[in-house]
Order: C-alpha cells, then structure tokens, then sequence
C-alpha cells in the first residue's frame, strides 16, 4: 500500500522527500482555484512564476498576465487572484503567466525539489484528483500552500477531504494527516461557516470578496486535473 | 483582549512575533514532561542545552545530565528523555542540564528570537499553565516542539485543549488554532486510542515505552510552571 502525507506549509517542505512522489499543490483561494477555472476556460496554457518580474517579462512577450500580492491584483496586470475574473474574460487558446503571495511559490519549490509529478488541486476539481491518485497509485504528498509560511485552515481541510476518500487505499503516514482529518470532519457539514475565523476568510471578506469564498468552496465543477510539464500547467490527457 | 496564537513546528516560528509574548513550549513525548517532572523531584534547575557537546561541558562541571537523539539516551549521560527516571533518582537539590530532540531546541530558539517570557507545559501541569495565562492577559504563542521540525499530533492536542479553556478570554488569532482544536475536540475523550497511530506514539511503543506514554498523558500531576530565566528553567514563584 502506497503512503499518503500532507505538509502543512510550504516552508515545511524541506523536510519532506519528494522524488518519488505526485506532488498535489493547494491553495484554495485562490491560485489553484485560478489555476483550475482558468484552464477550465480555455487558456492554453499557464505559467506559474514565483516573482512579479518574471510574471512580467512574460507579459511583455504577449502572456496574459496574473499578480496578486496582499490579496490584491498587482497594478499592469491582466488579472489578480479572482478565479471569477476567468469567467467572463476571454482568454481561449491564449497563454496565461500567473504568480501569487502563496500558490507559485509552493509550485515552485516543489519543482526545486524535484517532485516526480506536480498536479493541482482544488474543491472545484476535487474529485477528478482523487480518482487520479486512486488510479496512479503511487506515494502522494499534499502540499498546503498556506499564508506567508503560516498554516491554513481552507488548504488543511480540503487535504482532510481528500485523505477520507482515500482512507481504506493509502497508508496515511504523518500526524499532519491526523490534523488535517480533524479539521475536515470539523468542518464538513458546513465549511463555508467553519471557515468563518479563519484568516484568510476574514482577508477576503474584508476586501468585498465573498463571490470568491462562495465559489472557490463549489465542489467537481470541474473534471480534469492540470499538470505541470516542464515550466507550463494544463491539462492532463 | 489578547490574543493568543499556536505554532505548530519550531520551524514555523521566523513567522511569528514573540518580543510581546509568553512562549509557552510545549513537547509532551517527552521533553517537557520531564521537565515538569524532574522539577517536580527536586532538582533545584535545569539548564536546556540545544547541542550535545554543551550538555556533555555542563556535566563535566558537575551537572547531572541528560541527553535524547532519536529517541534514545546518548551514551555517556545520566538520564534519557524518559520522565519516570526521575522519580526514581535521587535528584534533590541537583542541577540538571538537558538536551533533546525537540523540546530544547524549541525553547533555544524562542529564546534567541527575544520571547517576553518562556514557560514550560505539558498535560502533567496544564490547569497550572490555563491558571497563569488567565491570570497574566498577556498575548500568547503556543510553540509546539514537533519532531524535526514536522508537525505531531499529540503537542497539536495539547495546544487544543489549552485553546478550549480559554475559549472566552482571548482572541484566537491564527489558523493553527483552528487545526489544534479540531484534532482535540476529536480525540479529548480517548487522546491515547486518538494517538495510536501518531508517529511519536507509534516510536515510543516499539521502543517499549509505553509507560512513559501513560505518564505523559496524565492531567494535572503538578501544581507549577517551569519558567526560563536567563540560561535556565525553575520552578516559577
């Protein structure tokens, strides 16, 4: 039976190996909420970059572009870190460069680190990733994105979510597993309400972004999982 | 109203401020228990160490010592990391220097990060550290000592349970609250069944340290708070 752990930050991620494993990125508001609806949308493809530079130079080739940093859209930027700014834009066959406060940096370091295989993962694509790692079958690591280093709780219960459908098929092989499953049990019959106090709830509802909470919480809006091959994210055959 | 946070891997804690806070350390399998309890038995201070050679020049000195790596007792030292070797010992009026995996590396670096004050909890003293919170009102960070530098899920529990009692009296402030109270609500009940498959748990028991398991888990053993003053822990006034 292959193993299953969750990190809770990514300045965590150093203690964990992550050669021989699917590498499942989380950051629920909002980059991979982005992530998913964007490719959901009809981008080509997207590139995650850690730092607003890079983000731009790739503007200047002709990408669109995404930066959030404070929760805010970066000024000269195309978009910020609203998945529903996807929805109404038009953004089909066109490459979209992306870098966020958390998302693309967990990405990033986890490609540094030379995770076997990076996916993305979302309420919105929820249970495509789950039937992926169930149909894989290899060790997995689900890497919270987290706020500035510090533990979420949005991140903590989706990787709870995923690890109570995969109770009987991995082994769950760190405590992390047992806070992350607490939280989601916690949680479950009501996450919009259990996440209430939590800091990143309070961030968005204090910038007028409820739409955002609401629809990042959607669940399987979408059935496909974006990978990243090389430096691009799209979607898995 | 203050607030009080948790810090769920030593880590974590560059993310956090502590010049305005009480530290409280906490590393229930085993370092602060057996802190708690070597005081408990008399030793007249403890000297925590974050290196093995500094613990080895105290004892040259004429310090009793003791030394963890892995789990185990370092050859050459007086003690391990098992609490119930002190209530064996004859340790009265003694100084104990003492060096862990954890525990003391955890209370050295909240130390050099400039900690208001640094005290010392463990189930075996927790209504002593609930009482001395609610009576401080100060702001408060919860370290949790882990095990090399991941999360675990019995110090998690702890922080949960001290959470729980100041429920109405401060202002939980980060998401890791949230985390450290759903794995408590979860396990309160039964913490040694909810443990069972913890990592800590799981190495004490193939270790054949069952009992010191049971001791550390007991509620309220001692009525006082170690307390860090300059390079070392007594008993708090």
């Amino acid at each position: 039976m292959k193993n299953i752990e969750v990190c809770l930050s990514p300045e965590l991620l150093p203690f964990y190996e992550v050669n021989d494993k699917i590498v499942i990125v989380i950051d629920i508001f909002r980059a991979t909420s982005c992530i998913v609806t964007a490719l959901a949308c009809g981008v080509e493809s997207i590139t995650p970059v850690a730092e607003i530079d890079e983000c731009k130079a790739l503007q200047a080739k002709g990408y669109l572009a995404a930066a959030e940093r404070e929760g805010d859209q970066v000024e000269g930027f195309d978009f910020g870190n609203s998945p529903l700014a996807y929805l109404a834009a038009d953004i089909k066959g066109k490459k979209l460069a992306m870098t966020t406060s958390n998302g693309t940096k967990a990405i990033d370091m986890a490609k540094k680190m030379g995770a076997k295989e990076i996916i993305i993962g979302a309420f919105l694509n929820k249970t495509a990733i789950v039937k992926y790692i169930l149909e894989k079958q290899e060790n997995v690591l689900l890497l919270c994105a987290g706020w500035k280093g510090r533990v979420n709780l949005e991140d903590s219960i989706f990787a709870g979510n995923i690890l109570d459908e995969l109770l009987i098929h991995f082994n769950f092989s760190n405590d992390a597993c047992g806070l992350a499953r607490s939280a989601y049990h916690l949680g479950k019959n009501n996450p919009t309400r259990f996440l209430t106090d939590s800091s990143h709830f309070q961030r968005l509802k204090n910038r007028g972004r409820m739409d955002d909470v609401v629809f990042c919480l959607e669940l399987d809006k979408y059935d496909f999982i974006p990978v990243l091959k090389g430096d691009i994210l799209t979607i898995k055959d």
